[in-house]
């Protein structure tokens, strides 16, 4: 492959066409983190319900993102999601949050932009939430961990 | 502070009361970058105006994303952006392009998140245009630089 | 059953796996109402073609709002509508409008909250116009009227 | 008054002209409640936290919509609301559970209609993750309760 | 001027900074007309009220349109708008129905896109309604017909 | 026929109700144009790559906006478009960008809207990226030229 598929040969941008493609199940899940001060972690834990969850408003901010994705994805196709889930997990010992996002169509076109996209948000609402008492917050290693159907079939991260 | 200001006394999630703030000229800068194979960076290098131009679709896709901040961050306020700009450093040593968002308003609420929200879609539009031909492409190292305005003033990553 | 299906077993919200679901034709109607003073109602009524039509750019709102309600509704399923009609009774005895909206869909999942979105829209929209006038309008018995079409088959509010 | 402001003298639909108006601190609270099997409600009460927060889900997502208002009511001005916060209050006699939207904005329009359509949506998505169990469930009693600022001043629902 | 101001000097697109620009009261007026067979026209004039107001729902089309300006077109900045208007002309000896948009707002920049693109959008709702019956119709001479406000000042299509 | 099918017998809009079509096919090619000074023709060309790409921005903002279609116009039904593209024609002699979009899906209803949306949205933001320089610019001609797939078949402009 010498060219990207997002443009023509004369070099345009385009929506690739995917009519001919057949509708099969397309699952993505991505993995990133947010990295904190231990301070930060413990708020966040010790939050839960009576003092205001963090994690829990930003798996809703990410799931939500992920309806959005071609919105702000410019060249993305617009995909009828049938499943998203979001899990958090605490690496206390990097004081850093790991998400990782699952996210399934029944369609023509992958869902790894969904994933990535539903994983960002997430993680930026994290940010938001917390940046008042901890501004350095990083996100690191966001990527795709793995990736089914489709012609390109089972790919995982290595 | 032993509480995160996005929650009430009872654990409740809110927008913040930002009535009584002064309107005061905000910018904030965000950086982070996508690291990559050689190969996939030599094409995007190689891409412009012929071939296509992967990191003008970036830009635009993060100016437009910073519009949309407050309808993907829950407990974000809409304000009204008077500036966003967007710059790509290229890193061969790392095999990675480095991405600097600046946004500036004038208002009651500062502009961090519409700077990471900007940041965070213009990678993943990288992402998204080169993912056919690199699917491990991964983000790192999303934070805020710098950030001016406010009761808070100046602040800058260490 | 004895757990909501929008949470998984650790109490964490998620988009639900409709994947394995057949392709079915679902219909869903709701209704509601808005009461007002009989002098409200009166210039509604009066309103038509010449004065304004309250009832006609209501129903415009609602029949809009129903494609936006996977973006309002957390966990809701985007899908393609292929129907959606709104019609308004005018209760004069009781001084309320009620309003009927009908939602259709070929797909995975039912079409309750896109016809209950379209609803509330709908009388929110009666109350924004009428708002100067009358302040004290009720929305009153929105629920979902009747359901067609998935695992669950028929059903109507007794 | 005659007629309605949101229509000219022709009966055309328009924005309402506000430039002339001062930018003053607004504030409306609006409530109603979602009514339900008893069963249901001991369910959501007994959610929080370890078997999923429907509330906090709800509350999230009628911060959301409140951003949204000016998309959704057609003739509703655009403005960037400066504090919104949601209470949900069990009527356990009733089986029952009311919602309290306040919203706030400084600027030259009523935030009604966001309290409102923040109400509504919160109200929907309760509706959303229980009608599994209790498709029967009927919002009542959506009203506005109290305004403050601009020109009229202030007004309680009596 | 040898520049567009909407690129730097790398010609890399921006949000053009604002920030020093003074809040100032703002109008655009924008027309343009859609073209037809006479015996559409005569449908759409037909249809107030009883048959279907064709031009009851493009007026409101084009005035929400207005609110989503900033979303569509890209280096557009976000702003308040504080009036729309919508005037439909019929020019039966042209078979066309020409459509007038003013749009104000009060603040930093001028309203030219927000007339203009609920200009197109009106126009396209008509062609929309209309399409089944008459597919050939034209769009014409969409453009700025008069700005006021900011530091251009005064300015008319000549 | 003597009655648009976006109103009911009673002169209610309403979306039309497509379950029963089948899912084929469809294509819509529209084109229409900006004319402009000879000068702001001339800074466009020269524009590309180092000095700022108008027609790249402007192609990004047609292909994104395609997507929002069902959202800008009130009667459209929402689909998952396959493909959409974009090419800009000079036409020096008239001192005129020509535009025109392909859009295309497989589905119950045709992409005649989307195309045209993406159309008008690429004109505006050429006249937005310009308009500093040269407001007089004009749209005309916007229609379609063509459209297959469906029950109507294939449809060319005379």
């Amino acid at each position: 492959m010498n060219q990207f598929t997002h443009f023509d040969d004369r070099g345009h941008a385009r929506m690739v066409d995917v009519a001919d493609k057949s509708d099969t199940r397309r699952i993505a899940v991505a993995t990133g983190r947010i990295v904190m001060q231990p301070a930060t972690l413990k708020m966040i834990l010790d939050g839960n319900a009576k003092k205001g969850d963090v994690l829990g408003v930003a798996r809703i901010a990410a799931i939500m993102a992920s309806k959005r994705t071609a919105e702000l994805i410019p060249l993305c196709h617009p995909l009828a999601l049938t499943h998203v889930s979001v899990e958090f997990l605490v690496q206390e010992a990097d004081s850093a949050i790991e998400c990782r996002v699952t996210a399934e169509t029944v369609g023509k076109t992958g869902v790894e932009m969904e994933a990535l996209t539903a994983l960002s948000v997430g993680l930026l609402t994290i940010y938001d939430m917390c940046k008042a008492v901890d501004r350095g917050m990083r996100m690191e290693a966001i990527h795709l961990q793995e990736k089914q159907g489709g012609k390109s079939g089972h790919w995982r991260s290595s």
